[in-house]
């Protein structure tokens, strides 16, 4: 069973027994985003996580190995154009440069780590709209010097 | 005035009156980020503000004008080279789907705005090492059925 | 069923039924290119509509479910090769930097949404040769400042 | 006096003598898209327009030549950048396919004339947020059989 | 059947039959370049047309339909590969100003249609070789004002 | 002085002495697309055609060295964008392998050379609107076997 | 039978039978290049040569047709990645304006045909290391003026 | 003083002088494809050669230096479009794989080095046209297993 | 049996069987990196090597002759993705012009052979994380001189 | 004084003053290729060592403040041309799968960091021609679960 076979069978199972991600995540005591990663085949699960997750959508049991490989990351279109992926997007076009001069300003010469690292996404209403909340946390590195 | 020459004035000045953009920003009262956005020729400043960055850094009359004007938005490497910025689209690319599952759970069909949307970012001290934290901030904008 | 299947189930029953966008919009009370929209999978239906669909072209029930689906938009040519949509590219390469100055003028910086929007397609009979209009309405989102 | 260096006096004119896209159209009794166009480099006018122009804004005489010549249209990035041409793009995307099915409804094959063709660009004001409107009306041009 | 199912069974029918293209032309009245367009499936042909082409080559008759569609035109190689497309396509990228220069000054600000358009094929016999010839034929369109 | 420079002081010239590309052509006994694209930088010309057309524009000396170097022929857009080239292009797309059936079926396996060849440009008068003609006739080559 | 289908027949049949490709060119008495690439469908073959192929190994009689049609050349990576192939490439964006240089010297403004052209490829043994040896002789095309 | 502006040194000299690269080649005692790459910078030439070609062509005392100096060799089109250079580009991607075969059967499995390597361009008189001859010579390197 | 297909056996079987690269390496007394290339189909093994690692994981016959046959050696993303294999990618953009320096300082002009060369890849434990080292090892080639 | 134009401060003075890069490393207490890297403007230097180069080289002032800037990291070629850094490109092309493997076999799901990071190049004799060494040496980082 291959990753890709996973995902399609998650996303069935998911369907059926009509469960969310935040619900998934929940049961398997791990965050929405890093859960839902781990679904779409983005990351690799540890032992006991894939167990839980095969057990709660009655996964076969190839399925938790596959679930624990070292996925190949790769996306489709180097430009998203999905529109809520593009708009990701732009905003490191139009912000990457300032991003980059505050880091450094605060941090001296380095980076985010996109490895030691992660992300929650929230929701805050708001009578003109409700509005979405993206909160990045990654390790600084500093770059070295030999 | 170009747009272009002010980000050049601003940039000299910063560095020679020791400015940093937290300092500049605090001075005109807005948040760093956006800026930092303004002086990097990103995103146009209201009269206000544009006089008042003018003032604290002793730019030309025509420097007002300059940063009132609505940017050309453009950005060089559709796919960032730079490695603090290239983390970022890694995230985008690898995470992408995730954030579009997980906000079309949490909202319904729809995006979150570029446009209507703020960004912070902050230092969390950390003895491991110090992590950087990212927040985002959009209004949800639901498709339109018609 | 996936969006695929939907839209492929649609194009058949459209054919085999003799029936026109036009008509199929009608029938469930919606605009033509809205309605067109969603049955090529690149909208997402209210749960009225998407059931509404399947009466029409008599489409099996787990159709409905895959109308209401967020789809994950995308096309395929960068730059479209079918002349009748490569016209409409064109158009926006030549007259895209006079759109970005008129819309400024008359709104101040910001953008015309393309989520809260709409378009409609109409024929204006002319005996030196007919004339498509095309009429586009976006909300204009003002940049924030912060 | 080549075709950029028009484009350069007329926006420092425009800018000196505090005039709008809408007030030089006015004043040569064109419509505003096609003058921003003009003034733009991305066609040509007429003698009297072009002429017509340079009153207005007292530019030299060898600019009425180069307003006329025949300009090579082209664009920088085949994929826009600034947001609010991206959106337009976007749109092209996502309802190409949908406006090539209600075309050849309407009319049968072929296409709508990016020549043959105009733009006006309204303001509809509305309490929860003003509205862009683009009006496009292009000839329909059948393909030839032969 | 789709266009493309058509396609296919129209190369195996001619060739079990042993036609050849200018003979389909001439069997249903048409020129060679047209028809072998639409045997191609990058033109839609009028029913009369199509019901020939249908009982030529003793194809279903669901292939007249097909044959009748606007067919969605692409191409895979956005710069040809085959020597005999390119070597058209250098043609353009060699003389393109040339041509642009010379229909300017003969016809004014436009362009040559693709669309009211034909195209000739012809040989001509040479003792060093014989030679293509190939004929354009393109209705002038003049740049609108407005 | 080199082909970049000659070209420049061709069209400034052409221009000072309101000459067309038809009445150079006339002058030097030549073709007038052909005549173009050595004036344009990418044809050498024969020692007497250079002579003829510095003598007749006034150029110094050294242009008539420059007009006989073997040009380093190359386009800026690999896809054009001006739309009068673009649609030529659009038809090398669309009807690229119907030529190379045609030609095939005529001629047998090879190509119409883009070297050997010549290409003249007319206009026919037309009471629906003028036509474009363009003429093209190249050497055909026969694919080698050894 | 398409020429992709002979390509595959091929391929297995040469190494069910242990041919080589020297030996099956010797069989047919030509050369091993142009065998080489009528087997791999980049060539087409003349009647008795392609019947030469199929006797010796024993192909179906639909082979000896597609062997003998005009293939649509076409390469997938049009920067090779094959470090046999790449080094090629290389060799052509280091040396082509040497080359071009020297052929302009040698025969004045023209091209070598790829079209009226053969190649052949020999084994230079040698004790610091064996010497792969290409001989490409192609016919020279002068520029046509007209 | 740079490699680019010795190559601009050394092409003026050569017509000042009236030299051929042939010339140049044979007074310096090394073949012209060498020595022209050399001159046009994408070799470095040991400092007798270096010296050499200073003395034949006059050059400054700074440009035995810069001729000496390791390239960094690159190429503006990743697809070349001077049609002479395109030709050798085509023969590589339609006989590439025909090339692969044929060394791997005469050699083994590996490469033709691209940097021990040689080339010779020759001229074949004949009276159905002239021909190209080009002769590449380079060591074999088998793939290591380690 | 291709290429393509040992190396989908390979990854089944080694996964049965428990086996790791590391492993299979020792028990055909090769490298792990060459191993694992061969086995995912990036080199040819001789043929005793072949025969072992087919013994080995009890292989089908066939799949001898394709361990042993030249791949045509390809990649999917000319710009990395995945984040391992892009960090290599990363550091050759970097530091590349920094390492050509150095060699050529250290070597005078020439290249280091990615052909007739070797990897290792270690780790280096350490209570501040574990370090991957990788070890290159290529022979220095001259350029060629001639 | 920005990055770019101390890089060409320091590539003149080194010439002039007839240094090495390892000569230049070693009188900063720090390793070649760090050093090299700093000089050509793809890393920053802290403090002293800016001041060693400065006083090494003669530099003004201006310049230890750039080589303490954080720099903007770019390269030009996303494939690299120059013959000595493509085939760095092409061994990731061919081993970056392998090494995925191997490096998740001995450490588990991670990355090689390209930030904590060094890098040495040596030389080994060798007579049958040296090899060049290349020593790379990252941390291990592990993908993060939350």
């Amino acid at each position: 069973m291959k990753k890709h076979d996973v995902v399609e069978a998650i996303v069935i199972a998911k369907q059926k027994m009509n469960l969310t991600w935040e619900g998934i995540a929940a049961s398997i005591g791990m965050s929405p985003v890093w859960t839902t990663s781990v679904c779409l085949g983005m990351n690799s699960a540890p032992a006991d996580k894939a167990e839980a997750l095969c057990k709660l959508m009655d996964l076969p049991e190839a399925a938790k190995l596959a679930l624990m490989q070292c996925p190949s990351k790769s996306w489709e279109h180097t430009i998203p154009q999905d529109p809520l992926i593009y708009r990701l997007y732009e905003m490191i076009g139009v912000y990457g440069p300032t991003i980059k001069e505050i880091i450094h300003e605060k941090f001296g010469d380095g980076i985010m780590s996109a490895i030691d690292f992660s992300m929650d996404i929230g929701k805050e209403e708001n009578p003109k709209g409700d509005r979405v909340i993206i909160h990045l946390n990654g390790k600084f590195l500093p770059y070295k010097a030999w």
